[in-house]
């Protein structure tokens, strides 16, 4: 059985998870908080970061959330979630970097410190400024959403692939902060209720933060 | 042919570049300054960042040097380097990650900052403390180097991949802004000599960024 090290704001255990999910690979969860720095973490993975997925009868243990999901991308047929031409590959690749760093850097990474961060490790209050800039930011980016759902099913073409899995991890966390409104952002939410239907996402929908709430609508499947 | 947008001291386009060399891929070179932030390159890349590859012929546009080092992975048998069991595999991925995030948030991308876009673009001088943080940071990753290279004769394994092709890629560009000191790091300092010497890394190290010179160890195969 495999061991999922993660927390359940992390959007990248959260990519993993949704991944998993779709394959119909169970998993136990083990809460890991990055942030307390635990040295036998540490020894687990040097980069100090979830997800780190193990499975000790075959002593095999995967970190980085990219190559967690090639490893099963390889190893696992059902599901394929990046698939299709070499082309059609790099465009999911692409678009997984994208929500990984852009999207990550600019919206779910600051709701992140500001709203959790600061709340469970440094006692103090978020900065309004810089949560401003992160919604602008998320509005943005719903924009090339929109964009790339006006010509396409999925946000690399016709088929589900880890490019939706990504971006609906991202922005479930970004939207558990209180940081995603979807107004004028028609295609995106029709996409995103899509996914957040799916049987893999819901139990990570039901999952709280302790200490932080999110908004009423954001375990509903109408929203 | 291949047209790779790129610029002298981008550690992701060198990745690509000495993954094309080992390959034996030609490619022409193209010159592109992604803080210019031209529309024109944001029209190719959403994300504004290089590397961005083309093919003219093929109307392909491949971005991300991820995505971009999985394609030719993918279509090119010649010198693998992402090889191997997909536990070997998933170790190489691992590397690369750490390479690009871990090695470039603490060394390469501060060292950038502070000695290049601050003297092309903002035109003030660097921060003598981040400096110093980055070196220090680059003499712990280099430790890590070392001990990896303790057990294994290149970073992932036996075999050279892509982990030992990013870790260069990054560590010339932090040499090159002279924030890497190989002292007490004899492992690490043979194994990137091996790298040096290769024919596909030659021509990366006699390129120049207009206005900074690296020091004069820099280029030498043996320092």
């Amino acid at each position: 059985m495999w061991q999922l090290f993660q927390f359940p704001l992390c959007p990248f255990s959260r990519k993993v998870r949704l991944l998993l999910g779709e394959k119909g690979i169970g998993y136990d969860l083990v809460r890991e908080n990055p942030w307390e720095r635990r040295d036998e973490f540490f020894d687990l993975n040097p980069a100090g970061q979830t997800p780190v997925i193990v499975e000790t009868e075959k002593a095999l243990v995967l970190m980085d959330s990219g190559a967690i999901c090639e490893y099963f991308e390889e190893t696992v047929e059902k599901a394929p979630m990046i698939n299709g031409t070499a082309p059609n590959r790099a465009e999911i690749r692409r678009l997984v970097a994208w929500c990984d760093q852009q999207f990550y850097g600019d919206v779910t990474a600051p709701l992140m410190f500001e709203r959790m961060t600061k709340r469970l490790v440094h006692r103090s209050t978020p900065d309004a400024r810089i949560l401003r800039e992160a919604m602008k930011n998320a509005h943005r980016h719903l924009d090339y959403l929109d964009y790339l759902l006006d010509h396409r099913t999925w946000l690399a073409g016709a088929t589900l692939s880890l490019a939706d899995l990504s971006a609906a991890a991202h922005l479930s966390v970004a939207d558990y902060l209180g940081g995603i409104d979807f107004k004028g952002h028609e295609q995106a939410r029709r996409w995103y209720a899509g996914l957040k239907s799916r049987p893999g996402f819901r139990p990570l929908l039901s999952e709280r933060m302790e200490g932080i709430q999110p908004p009423a609508h954001y375990d509903k499947p109408d929203f």
